[in-house]
């Protein structure tokens, strides 16, 4: 039961159908690779979700991390994928050459292993994900000395990285860190603070555990200006190449709703006043450092929920298949034999759903990818074109799959009825662990204001405009297909409410309204998310419509006519909800500004 | 922490301001009660919620029920909870006093302790609010040897009741309901069959359970037509009192996702050929008086949704109170000091969604058990529309509650960042608790197809007609006060678009394109149900406008704002929705009867 988590047949219509991964080897940077061996990445990552990753996925939600003697005991699992994910090069796929890496376009090396392996098991994807992350800062903005110490330990998966930033007065608010590095003659810093839910901030499934932590260099200014970005080891590197403490303390592991098969850590630093950390690139720089991990980690999270997300729409789909229950809604003939439940629109409705959902929102995520491997291929103002699609696109690629993410898996419970609820079924983990990723690594509100507040208004609001050129190039080409006229024209009418609605509120801020202007942030967000996804949708419905008009094989022929559907069912179904978000967004009437504490009692 | 679940002065507020309790006095059914009485109800219910309910709420969660050795173990609590609701005449409080009631409303006597036991404790309530149910069907149609032998029993809380109707093969498919009962001489049938997900199934703070449980008298008629109601205990009563097995046999409890406090269970009747059951009142007739038990039940459900969510509302509040982060979106400064979140309109924002979703899903409750109250009191024509009236808003009365308590539970949990997602807060578990609603009592895909296929088309349309009747008198009222009729004029938009909604989806069915009509009917339920819960905003904004013109107390005067406000955000946030659902349901394009199994592949 259950078998299927995630479909390749669809990672890799992405991939070559939809984003084209092989006109970046034309690129010096991806000139050594091959769709062959994109292929063998992705034939290799399904054989180890499959063979590695989803066997335990249930044993590690109901044995979770135990905090043992101020040390934090994992499933044995995990030292075992954080050796195969270093061994088989998963950490480093995308790293140059020079930092040890494999040189793989983002698409491939990244999106689609994060995406089987989630889709597996996600808590045990999390440790080499985030060590990948942490490595990636040192590789950017370490020195050679940092490189040569840190990089080729972590990737190989013998040392966890992290990265430490929420504290226990600064959750949302990063201005509010408190933790202190005072410089010491010998060049490292002493560090003191408190760091909270940290993932995978402490466990036994490596031999050391490398935090990228933000701290406040002494007599540094107040808030984000102060903000600088250390490597505090858990366990320091002697001259001999042998480990020895750092006064790094776990202080407890927090018990969770799900996503229980990785620890979220409590961590002291310095209690005893011997804790060291090593100060990356310039003091007061660490927070547009750090962004580079968040940013990353942002799609990770916008990953993994959709592929949680995933692994729930196949548990459901094959459900459906094969249990009977009810008859056509046009028989009343209770002689006739029971269907299966897929027959009726109503659980055809929910799986369009979720389907809609999370291949709607791989193919975001692939988009975002795509935009990081040009970036990384093209430069100056190109280049910087890129950099502002990406940067505008991550709080959405975030915030939509994890707010979808959970009705999706919520509807996929729905499907199993009673069983849905019991855990002899996969499904109610699945709901437990996509809850989280509304929360971590920035909250939905958090992602709004950026979106809004910051990513709509930047460089003169250049982002946006640069997006939306983007989709309507889209439109014009699936409006040349008089199957997908319509709905490009449903695009088209959508774009049109989008600029209306962020130039009534943008219009806000330039008046100084600024509570007015961000009041609504996430519904804007919500607003903005559909459409976005809209675009992914009419995209591959192209695509789809394109390899349809050449020789098809018989299981390609019902995959794109699902993919039809499905994008008509977006556009049916979800792209209607901006309707009643615009007239919201439009009415800023600060009924949320107004209302006081005191009436909620 | 967390300390409130439910306010009285809304239950209140609800009772004497909105849907004026007292005119109920007139009636001789109640001419005994007074206000006092009623203000001593909801002063003792509270009082044992707080000492009774609430302080085992977690520790019923994290100690479910265990199988063990044949028999079901549960909490002490739970028996101390059945003797004190028995001994305080909370089971019979709605009952007649030849039933050995107390003869008080619904409206007092279900809907208040009903919502104030379910939000401090939600399993702990299901208990004695299921055996009401059962003795309740006995009270209706139950001979008097019945009532005689288990009416004293359940409504003392010393036996349980249940209501059996699931089977492995008929999970929302009664007709192919398969249990077997074969006429005895003696009076009694011999029972034989499975039963699946009973709530309260078998458990040891009761000395019985009661089952009434529907199945086929041998050579029945296929279907629905076919299905009897039974008696079957557990242990059947002998001439001199004592009792022994009656071959009623619990295979296992489920583990679930929440709902934890209460045993789901599997039953086996007859396994050894000496399981006896006892038909209530006449063969084949069993649906129809289950359904008595099942709207029942499907009321219990919203209201313990509702209030699940009340409690998960006033726990977020009081955090958003006491937490500090970050500053206001104008401020700029880091040296500011930090804000309450609930300074955030974004905080607030999810607030008036949960306060909107609770306090507009109570009342909505509480609408229904007014029509109950005076079916009981009416006759004729009468008495039958208020009958429809209940009979049309009882499947939104079950779903919006449920499905939205899903949503508001959620927002209350992401008030709370990452703590909202560890269990040393409650959130977590309301979010598990309340995924159940949406489930038990019939899936909202079975209510929706009953709301629309069944209670919008029975007596040529009449109940719809009635609702927009109800509905157009708060609206003419409302819309004499200048402040409140820009939202009577939203409202009565809405009804618009629900007739012009509805007109076009019956002359689908009225075509015999029964697929079609039906395709979209949860849709239809959440589209009905968003209207529903307007109008009884308007309501409540209403009766708060009028106290407001009256002398008003410190504390009731930031109460009324509250109402007033949340009025407004409901109308502001909530109503729009229907834009977009009206826009698809008006789309019957039969995309979800043309998509095909294949295509999900």
């Amino acid at each position: 039961m259950a078998e299927r988590f995630i479909s390749d047949r669809n990672l890799k219509f992405l991939l070559y159908d939809v984003f084209d991964v092989e006109s970046l080897l034309r690129y010096p940077r991806y000139s050594d690779h091959s769709r062959e061996v994109f292929d063998m990445v992705i034939d290799t990552a399904m054989k180890m979700g499959k063979d590695l990753f989803k066997p335990v996925v249930s044993e590690m939600d109901r044995n979770g991390p135990a905090y043992v003697g101020g040390e934090v005991k994992v499933h044995p699992a995990v030292r075992t994928i954080m050796r195969e994910a270093g061994l088989g090069g998963w950490i480093g796929a995308t790293f140059s050459y020079e930092d040890g890496g494999q040189q793989l376009p983002e698409m491939v090396g990244m999106t689609v292993p994060t995406a089987i392996f989630s889709a597996a098991n996600y808590s045990a994807a999390v440790y080499h994900g985030l060590t990948a992350g942490a490595a990636g800062l040192i590789a950017t903005f370490g020195d050679q000395a940092m490189k040569d110490v840190y990089l080729p330990k972590m990737l190989s998966g013998e040392w966890q990285g992290t990265m430490a930033l929420t504290e226990p007065q600064a959750g949302s608010s990063l201005s509010d860190i408190a933790a202190m590095a005072t410089a010491a003659p010998q060049g490292y810093y002493n560090i003191k603070g408190q760091k909270i839910f940290i993932s995978a901030g402490d466990h036994d499934g490596v031999d050391n555990v490398v935090h990228l932590a933000l701290a406040r260099v002494k007599d540094a200014p107040a808030g984000v200006k102060g903000i600088s970005l250390f490597i505090i080891p858990k366990k320091r590197i002697c001259e001999d190449g042998s480990l020895e403490p750092n006064d790094v303390n776990c202080a407890g592991v927090y018990h969770k709703l799900g996503y229980r098969g990785a620890p979220i850590t409590q961590l002291a630093f310095g209690e005893n006043e011997d804790c060291r950390g090593w100060l990356v690139g310039e003091a007061n720089q660490g927070l547009a450092y750090m962004f580079q991990m968040m940013n990353g980690a942002r799609i990770d999270v916008g990953l993994g929920a959709s592929c949680i997300a995933s692994a729930a729409y196949y548990a459901s789909y094959e459900y459906a298949l094969e249990r009977p229950q009810g008859r056509r809604l046009s028989s009343k003939n209770p002689l006739d034999p029971q269907v299966a439940i897929i027959d009726h629109p109503d659980i055809k409705r929910m799986l369009l759903f979720q389907k809609a959902v999370v291949e709607g929102s791989l193919s975001l995520l692939m988009q975002c990818s795509r935009y990081a491997d040009m970036e990384k291929v093209t430069q100056g103002a190109t280049r910087e074109d890129y950099n502002l699609l990406l940067e505008l696109l991550t709080p959405v690629a975030k915030s939509y799959p994890a707010e979808m993410g959970i009705l999706s898996c919520s509807q996929g419970l729905q499907i199993l009825g009673g069983y849905g609820y019991c855990d002899e079924f996969p499904l109610e983990q699945y709901y437990r662990d996509v809850r989280i990723h509304p929360i971590h690594e920035g909250t939905t509100g958090i992602q709004a204001l950026d979106l809004l507040g910051r990513k709509m208004t930047m460089k003169k609001g250049r982002a946006g405009r640069l997006y939306l050129e983007e989709v309507r190039r889209v439109i014009r080409e699936a409006g040349e297909d008089a199957q997908l006229r319509p709905l490009a024209q449903a695009l088209d009418k959508a774009l049109g409410l989008l600029e209306k609605v962020t130039a009534h509120l943008t219009a806000l801020g330039d008046g100084g309204k600024t509570e007015l202007f961000l009041a609504d942030a996430t519904l804007y967000l919500e607003f903005f998310g559909i459409i976005a996804v809209a675009w992914q949708w009419l995209m591959q419905a192209a695509a789809a419509r394109k390899a349809l008009a050449g020789a098809v094989s018989e299981t390609d022929g019902p995959f794109y006519a699902g993919k039809i559907f499905t994008c008509r069912y977006f556009f049916g179904y979800e792209l209607p909800k901006i309707e009643g978000l615009a007239q919201r967004l439009l009415d800023s009437d600060g009924l949320t500004i107004a209302m006081q504490a005191e009436y909620f009692g």
